[in-house]
């Protein structure tokens, strides 16, 4: 049997596994639920239990595993292995995830940030696997980043990089969730934008949305399409702050590709377009930049591919 | 002899030149004036004969040196080692400057741009030398940057990174040199600066600055420094930029200092203290945040001692 390397995105509703050889080539995957309540202990005993029944499954056992890479929602300490905080798991301060694993798997074991690992996992296997710089964005009700320059994920000092939502683009605009004003973040996550659609509903606006009762982003979007002025010009608030966020990345680490990944992007070619148009009016007429702007291609997989491709970095035979 | 290291730091006014040794300690340094109409032959020609002269005043040979580093304004293509233009060398248009250099000197060239060459130098013996992850600003006509990234410079595609003074922070603002509108630098270069003042004095502003014929952007922080209520309003817009600046480069590669050199910190405490404050103002309140906003420390030397560092990094016995 070849080696084994396992990936793993705990996340605050699922623990995603996969197991995969050493070209990366998936040769199972499962998943398992989180509730909300889990102690650290519940979870880290829901992850190995599934590792080894999932390892168990594709007719191999813990002997045939190289390494174990895991994501975890943040802040996390790297370099100590510590899940500081994790936003839907409330139970969590400080936890050893890394050495809770090792004990009980006895495999070497390495932490990564959800966002980092996804952006991994484009970088390996997925829309950026041609290039050797590239940004990451999730957009979610938040939005979280990556950023890989020369071929390495952009820790900085303290893993405190790649807060990318947090980056100021209007500094006397909107109040963000994180304190500042005017992040990206408070004008283009999924949270955001549902905001902003509703202010101007309550502000008189007309448009087809005020049919409906709970407005998701998912119909300001159909909204936008089908033509109704305020849903585009919303959606069009959301891609300008997109823009701007894509015009700064290429002036600080200088991607060749930029990849929106997230619930979102199921808007398609629609928001794509949308994105690259805030973009070209935005950046500076001098020269054609070399930097393409797309989709993420591994949906919910990018994070235990990405957490494979860490395990399988940290053995360095491989 | 033990062995020499070469930095030069070519600029549109002069050709600055030191020899060091392998602990980068400065051997001798000198220089020479370089001249606007000069051609890359002359220019080449005026660098190589400086060289073997500082390295005769030395006491030593070509035979000592083990490579040569050398800095230039941008746009370069570093792979092919050329200067792609340099805006105070107009005859400069794709010119191999590093093969140049080779064929005169016969020595191993690194070509590196004149902003990550000081970075590079504050990173090794300067403001940063006890950091892994640091961002530098250049204050001067315009606004460059430089990004280290667990200790390696960070390039991006094509050379595309670190064009800081770039990163749009009122994307309804001021029209940048650049054509982009809102710019850190069409707010805190010099020259932005100076011409913020000049519109206020224009626009009826009552100011002791009006007495003054052809203001400088010294003239505008001692000024203020004195208390002139318009200086300080323009000093402090200075200092908001820079502050925006160091919030969106500590959410983007996470630095654990972010460093600022240039003509104008000769300002001093006033303007660190402008800038420190900016940064309080607009950054999250969530946590404190572990960074550290400082002046360079090397002076002019900066570059000659970033360019003998790269020199040193390309021979990998040293």
């Amino acid at each position: 049997m070849a080696k084994l390397f396992i990936g793993i995105d705990l996340g605050g509703t699922n623990i995603k596994i996969g197991a995969f050889d050493s070209d990366l080539n998936i040769i199972g995957k499962t998943s398992a639920p989180t509730e909300n309540a889990m102690s650290p202990d519940d979870v880290v005993k829901r992850i190995c239990e599934n590792t080894e029944a999932l390892i168990k499954n594709i007719s191999s056992t813990l002997d045939d595993v190289a390494a174990i890479g895991i994501g975890s929602p943040g802040p996390v300490n790297l370099e100590q292995g510590l899940i500081v905080a994790a936003p839907n798991l409330p139970l969590f301060r400080n936890v050893p995830l890394r050495q809770m694993i090792v004990d009980s798997l006895n495999k070497p074991v390495i932490l990564e940030n959800d966002a980092n690992a996804a952006c991994l996992g484009e970088f390996t296997l997925g829309a950026a696997k041609d290039v050797n710089d590239m940004v990451f964005f999730t957009l979610g009700t938040g939005i979280g980043g990556g950023i890989i320059s020369n071929g390495r994920i952009v820790h900085g000092h303290k893993d405190a990089a790649a807060e990318l939502g947090h980056i100021i683009i209007h500094p006397t605009g909107r109040l963000c969730g994180c304190g500042q004003k005017g992040c990206a973040e408070a004008y283009a996550s999924a949270k955001s934008t549902v905001a902003r659609a509703k202010e101007a509903l309550e502000a008189g606006a007309e448009s087809s949305l005020s049919e409906i009762k709970d407005i998701t982003c998912k119909d300001i979007y159909n909204h936008a399409k089908a033509g109704d002025k305020l849903a585009l010009e919303i959606t069009e608030g959301t891609a300008d702050a997109l823009g701007l966020l894509c015009v700064n990345m290429l002036h600080t680490t200088g991607p060749e590709k930029i990849v929106f990944a997230g619930g979102v992007i199921a808007a398609g070619d629609f928001l794509l377009n949308q994105i690259q148009a805030a973009f070209d009016k935005h950046i500076w007429p001098m020269k054609k930049e070399p930097l393409e702007i797309c989709f993420a291609t591994l949906g919910q997989d990018a994070g235990i591919i990405g957490n494979a491709a860490l395990a399988k970095q940290s053995c360095p035979t491989n």
